[in-house]
């Protein structure tokens, strides 16, 4: 068998799984590892640097499969190179509930998932997050400790989708030169021919972002294992397009959309067994090709035991430090500075917005942990995520702490996801609240990986005045409460922006979103609780003189109109008490009975927020008095609007009373 | 005075009223409408085919500003040609509650404003809309009723976002030849030079995707002016570079980011006095000047006649025909159409999804209304978005119904809301619901600005099976019917998919969500009703035999399972209610006694949707019982996810039983 022989059975290996493996899902799309399995056995044979006995290995090339949809080219590498996770019963239970073998590659299911995909452009957009936390690791901790590559499959998709320009247009400028895009360039969509879309140069596309383009037969192994050296060598991003044929080796779908996302059906699968010269039943590789495979899962062991050989051998202090940060865990003095800094605060009560607490806490936290990397979305002077510590990240240069990630709300996020993914690194960054809807896809995803990356999000209400509705968000809150694992803090002070930071900082399961305000605000905690209050979720911050007539929920910048409302009813006979809700999610997590007492009996409940009212009836019931926005907001001062919505004290006083004395009639 | 003396006087009086409305309001954008004044200048003076005395004419040019923040330069351009909304009074009240001159432009404040911007990339995408309805009115009525241009501003931000790439690339491709984008290059965005976050070649960007690319010097009229003539004789879209100096004019802060988004200051605006000899107080511009700029305003008025005559010339059924479509009114005959059909279905009862049963109303639909435009971000397969009657538009063919809209769901909608704007058409089109969240800024900026744009989003829940958790919308609904002025509905079967439509199609000053089912459904409405039981927004589908022990409310697919637990719950002896509830905000828009009944006062409520809770509270109150998803879904057939999930008639059986139980003892 030639080596060319031996290349092509392999890569066989992977068409034939994967059309086995959607033919018995009866689902699934078998066009695009069929296409691309020239590409994928060439990196995985001669270039990839992974142990699939030691997958987590710090040092391991990031693989990402930004073309989701195919993800039976992910799970037959895993299997065919020797993951322990994915068996061959993995993959013969390819999309069915419970296996590891999902419709899309999900991020924990296996190891050597790397980042979960389908939606399109966003594994692109995470591997430039990965590559760049390599380079900031390498800045940190050398090459003997941190030298790795992240290498992506694209498919035409990722290419259309917005996020790709940012990301592109990001990792160009930083010149992230060990990021390598090879490209799925089938010219199908699922709607048929690219040309009914699209007529874009890519190569032109991507060298006008700064990167380095190619164009090779991606069914030659010889170019594009060139491309792949040359790209190694580069000094900038590289994108190699592969032109392939989606489907390879089906008679009759081959080259057509027939072939993107359904199984082919018996008797084409027959057809191509035929073409390519495969006499094997469904799911069988045969011994030779399966241990050319499993010994080529062995490339990097060396390398594996050489790197474990440095780790040992470095500075104790610095080993240290490396595995802590790539295990995830803070510094263990963090606790302590937090509480230092609260009872700083206590004795200090600063009335300042949110947003400038929430930097004087990173302030503190960024000198605690070296390992969080700002940034903003251009908007760092209204996100005040810039403190002494971080100085920029430029290119070239990655010493820093800080990323201007430009007007790119969508691919910072993403980045940020691909940064806690690759590990190290605690990523946070901030836009105008409103803007979360531009980066909502990848905020998403953080949910559903289930990783730590804190998206800081300023002008949280009306409250920032004259920008008008666009600017405005009013739906934003119960919008992002509604993603499931996404906590979403509102601080109603400085002591609670600590608190929200450190809840955000040691829970690393949950993706967190920090809503600020642009005004200022006054202490509303003015007392020393080493406790983390924000932590419950809602908690009683003000008790009511009595048997509480009135209870007022209030998130953030709303928590201070509550207490100007409480003190006015309580001086008009109605005990009232104030409960902050910084964080709706905590609050789900405590006990019934916890919950029972915060929400408790006052025949009168009030919530506030400067937002619509979907998800208060959780606390004040259908019957519930809201105080709120009922749709968009204005462009005016924050003393013209806040009236103007009926969101004061005196509005919530009268609806109280109102209510009252209907109740008591 | 030479011209070009007479130029710069003009512009600078663009200059000094926006740096004397920003100075006034305390707040604003003074330094892009400094920068561009040039460039305004010379295309409203030179170009701009407008009648500022007839604000809406049909074949007026567009010119969006995209970058919104720089308002202040389109308010001054709509003042000083005349447009009766914009006097000199709204100037002064830049960014107050209640003026026009709202901080950034709002669609429906004032004529002459084409489309609310701010949000970065969105009125670049808008203005594709726009150009493609041009050409597809273009093709259908001719040079004589519709020839116009599109002109864009655009700042870097634009670029930068994800959008813009969507945006140009379907301009480039379908050939948009009479959009014409101005960049104002100056280099600075509000973290300081663009360099800190960019080095995208942006000329050979967007020749990439197509379009002409040019430079010139952003203060060179006659430059300007060469480039936008050869624009207009251009076969492609054309980019114009055009380098400027932000808050040109002001001594110490043009070039800089603090020309960028605060008040210059009094010495400062005093400076730009003495440099650009402007010797008038703050809001005057002196008279020669306003004149030049009111005589310049009536450039077109000749124009508008001529074309008013054609108007009035051509044959009768064309001009009736023209101007229905540009007043947004349907066919006279729509609902007999509509009514015909719901005969017939309720005849026919299939049993098929409802994207299937929305591809059928559409076909009537499509029949009847020859305005609307299909497309699809490459699903048209799955969103069954395309008819008999909608052959694809493409590369200078402007005469199709359909847009094959490639994988861009951003800029597909943002596109849709331009064609809304432009008028004559209606747009509607297609992806899956959970890629919603690509689409967002989008759709909210719809219902902010209260146009007809209709989004088809199918595979609404974990009932798309396989494709798994990123694919499964689980709290889309609930984030949709957050946004304020948006009516998502989710149909349960055929008849429902025509009330919905036709709703949607009625609507003109709401966009619309459809959201559709990839599994079929069986008929729920099976008797004709030719009132639109949808427009209630829930309505009672079933009644209780006897006074109802349980009500059951549902939406879409899960109406299916809610009728078969009140079988159950019925033949068991618990007389149960169904209440289908196809669009949450039509319910909003009922008389408190119709919602009362509709809620009514059954012990035993129950919500059930394959999605999250959040907002069902409104009917079934914090104590009802929901059924439905608690978090993200997962990969598997339908079969295995709807009893995994627990969303059965049986579950919701067990359920309803046990609650009597308790309520009983």
């Amino acid at each position: 068998m030639t080596s060319r022989e031996k290349h092509d059975r392999m890569a066989n290996a992977i068409r034939f799984l994967s059309m086995d493996a959607v033919e018995k899902a009866n689902s699934g799309h078998p066009g695009l590892p069929m296409g691309a399995a020239d590409i994928a056995t060439v990196l995985y044979t001669r270039f990839m640097k992974h142990d699939p006995k030691a997958p987590h290995w710090a040092d391991r090339d990031r693989f990402v499969l930004s073309a989701g949809h195919g993800s039976m080219l992910l799970y037959s590498l895993l299997y065919l190179t020797g993951y322990e996770d994915i068996t061959l019963d993995e993959i013969k239970n390819f999309r069915q509930l419970g296996s590891r073998t999902a419709g899309h590659p999900e991020y924990g299911h296996a190891a050597g998932i790397e980042t979960t995909t389908g939606p399109l452009g966003q594994g692109l957009a995470n591997s430039v997050g990965m590559a760049l936390a390599e380079r900031i690791m390498n800045a940190k901790f050398g090459d003997d400790l941190v030298d790795h590559y992240t290498y992506v499959l694209s498919g035409d998709g990722c290419l259309m989708e917005g996020i790709s320009q940012e990301a592109i247009a990001l990792a160009g400028h930083l010149k992230l030169n060990k990021l390598i895009v090879m490209w799925d360039d089938n010219n199908i969509s699922i709607d048929g021919a690219v040309s009914l879309s699209d007529s874009t140069d890519q190569l032109a596309r991507f060298a006008a972002s700064g990167w380095n383009a190619s164009r090779v037969d991606g069914h030659d192994p010889e170019a594009i294992a060139d491309a792949l050296e040359a790209a190694r060598r580069s000094d900038r991003p590289t994108l190699i397009a592969c032109k392939t044929t989606i489907g390879f080796g089906a008679p009759h779908k081959a080259g057509t959309n027939k072939a993107h996302g359904s199984p082919l059906g018996a008797e084409e699968i027959a057809g191509a067994r035929k073409a390519l010269g495969w006499d094997y039943p469904p799911f069988e590789v045969p011994s030779d090709i399966l241990d050319a495979w499993r010994l080529s899962g062995l490339n990097a062991a060396k390398k594996r035991k050489e790197w474990e050989t440095r780790l040992a051998a470095a500075e104790s202090e610095i080993r240290a430090e490396f595995e802590r940060r790539m295990r995830g865990e803070l510094p263990g003095n963090f606790d302590t500075v937090i509480a230092d800094y609260k009872k700083k605060l206590a004795a200090d009560k600063p009335k300042v917005a949110t947003r400038k607490s929430s930097e004087m806490a990173l302030e503190v936290i960024n000198g605690a942990v070296p390992e969080t990397i700002g940034g903003s979305a251009d908007l760092t002077g209204s996100n005040n995520t810039k403190t002494s510590q971080t100085n920029p990240i430029a290119p070239g240069q990655y010493d820093g702490r800080y990323v201007y990630y430009g007007i790119r709300e969508h691919g910072m996020a993403a980045a940020m996801n691909g940064m806690a993914l690759h590990g190290g690194v605690i990523p946070y960054s901030g836009t105008f609240l409103t803007f979360s809807d531009y980066a909502r896809p990848a905020m998403r995803l953080a949910s559903l990986m289930g990783i730590r990356v804190i998206f800081v999000m300023t002008h949280d209400s009306i409250g920032l005045g004259e920008d008008g509705p666009t600017h405005q968000p009013v739906e934003h809150l119960a919008a992002l409460r509604a993603i499931p694992n996404h906590n979403v803090y509102r601080p109603a002070d400085a002591t609670e922006s600590a608190e929200c930071w450190q809840l955000a900082l040691e829970d690393t399961k949950t993706p967190s979103t920090i809503a600020l305000t642009r005004q200022n605000l006054p202490a509303v905690r003015t007392e020393f609780v080493e406790e983390n209050l924000c932590g419950y979720g809602a908690y009683e911050l003000a008790t009511a003189d009595g048997d509480a007539a009135v209870t007022i929920f209030a998130s953030g910048s709303e928590v201070e109109i509550a207490l100007a409302a409480r003190t006015a009813l309580q001086a008009h006979g109605h005990p009232t008490r104030v409960v902050s809700v910084p964080v709706f999610e905590l609050f789900e997590k405590q006990s019934e009975k916890y919950q029972a007492a915060i929400i408790g009996n006052a025949p009168v409940k009030i919530a506030i927020e400067a937002a619509i009212r979907l998800g208060w009836d959780r606390f004040i019931g259908q019957d519930g008095i809201f105080i709120g926005m009922h749709g968009f907001g204005a462009s005016g001062t924050i003393e013209q609007l806040y009236p103007h919505f009926g969101i004061t004290a005196d509005a919530t006083v009268k609806a109280a009373e109102a209510r009252l004395h209907k109740k008591s009639n």
